[in-house]
């Protein structure tokens, strides 16, 4: 196969396996060519990813060696996307009764959800995550997409049991605002014990619901490598139970009456 | 820019930017090279995507012309994914009480995920869609991985209203196999009048939720173009109130007490 074949097929393979060893000898049979000349391909895609700001190549030495491509994305890119997010969640109609903001227009963009999941995956991909965990229903689709980026599976904790799902484990938990007792549920087969995880959520505001899903979490001995939050309220920061996580945007000044909003960079930007 | 590393970021752009028109003139900014080069490079990109069976680009003649990625999952690759799932349905140990289908590894998996979002997309890349509808929880992330390759947003149809949503149209609905009447609600800002929409769901037993979809839909004077739906369970097929749907598989002879399920290719393969 020629290089311009092979980089256009390589590029499509590499980008859909995020964070998995790829073998030379592998990449050498399915495009049809020596492995010295994969590893210059290698290296080309390498320095071409870099320069596009999403990510590069890792190589792995040793017989069993290869690449894998870590999913980074690029200060420019990062900033340039949060930017552009604060602009639009700062638009004064997104504004709901009781202080809360209306985001599922851009909660329902692949490609906004795609780039959230690339920043979220950026931050994470170094930790080991072998699950991404979140809470239905708003949740998900970035969840979906953070796991995409670190190539596990996705883990839905339900507020309610379904007959579909089979033995489930619950907890009873308060919601951090509202001081309500609830309940979540999860899957007794939908997570293997002691397995390292992130969990991922829309919206925090104190951060009960997050606080419930640790320790349910707890209950499947697995542990929380990390935390992120798509938007953080910052004017219940005094109230929050949750402590170390990672937000895209704080919202904070939020005034109904005056249809006022204030959204800046969250602390992955710091 | 080199041809090699042009190609490199070219396939990235392309792929993340399917059905969406790209200009020449703006390949050749991008990627600093004359219209001619560019010219070439797709011409080389068009035919190794064929051969990779992920898709085709289709040609724009005119000024405001250029190239669109059209997802098309190769009949090969297509085989041997639905193969492969199946398969993996018809382990016996995914029988639940009721003779539900324990689904929940699977539809967590992105990679499976996307792999299913491809197929469907294939199947409606042409159907002019401008929107992808399902309903909460399971159906979201198989409605996102459609979206992602017809780059639409996504809409979430909800069982209950959320406070964080803002006014809502319901309606009340005939669930088909249990004969319950059910709700489910729209929030009025989520989908333009008129659009045009395909409705993505995992599970279909009688169907009564799509057709709840649907007359859901016709309050915003939606035209559904097409249904898809991951499995159908083939033994409700006479009590059945939605005809012209997509499924992926087919389950059928479910006996709980013998342990044995049959799970074959859906209509999509006929």
């Amino acid at each position: 196969m020629k290089r311009s074949d092979r980089l256009i097929g390589m590029t499509n393979y590499v980008l859909e396996h995020p964070l998995q060893l790829i073998s030379l000898p592998f990449l050498a049979e399915k495009y049809q060519a020596a492995k010295s000349s994969i590893s210059e391909d290698l290296t080309i895609m390498n320095k071409m990813l870099q320069q596009e700001g999403i990510g590069y190549l890792e190589s792995v030495a040793g017989a069993a060696g290869g690449v894998k491509y870590v999913p980074q994305y690029s200060k420019e890119n990062s900033d340039q996307f949060i930017n552009q997010l604060c602009d639009r969640l700062e638009d004064p109609n997104r504004l709901l009764p009781g202080g809360y903001l209306f985001m599922s227009d851009i909660l329902g963009e692949p490609d906004t959800i795609r780039q959230i999941g690339r920043l979220f995956a950026s931050e994470f991909a170094s930790l080991g995550i072998e699950a991404v965990v979140t809470v239905a229903t708003k949740g998900i689709p970035l969840a979906y997409a953070v796991a995409s980026f670190l190539n596990v599976p996705v883990v839905i904790v339900r507020r309610d049991p379904k007959i579909t799902e089979g033995s489930t484990v619950s907890i009873n938990y308060v919601s951090g605002s509202s001081r309500k007792i609830q309940t979540m549920v999860l899957t007794k087969r939908s997570l293997k014990q002691g397995a390292r995880v992130c969990i991922i959520d829309d919206f925090m505001k104190a951060g009960g619901t997050i606080d419930g899903m640790k320790s349910l979490l707890k209950e499947f001995d697995a542990q929380v490598a990390g935390i992120g939050v798509l938007a953080e309220a910052e004017d219940e920061e005094d109230e929050r139970v949750v402590n170390d996580y990672t937000s895209l945007v704080k919202i904070s000044n939020v005034d109904v009456r005056n249809q006022q909003i204030e959204v800046h960079k969250g602390n992955l930007f710091k």
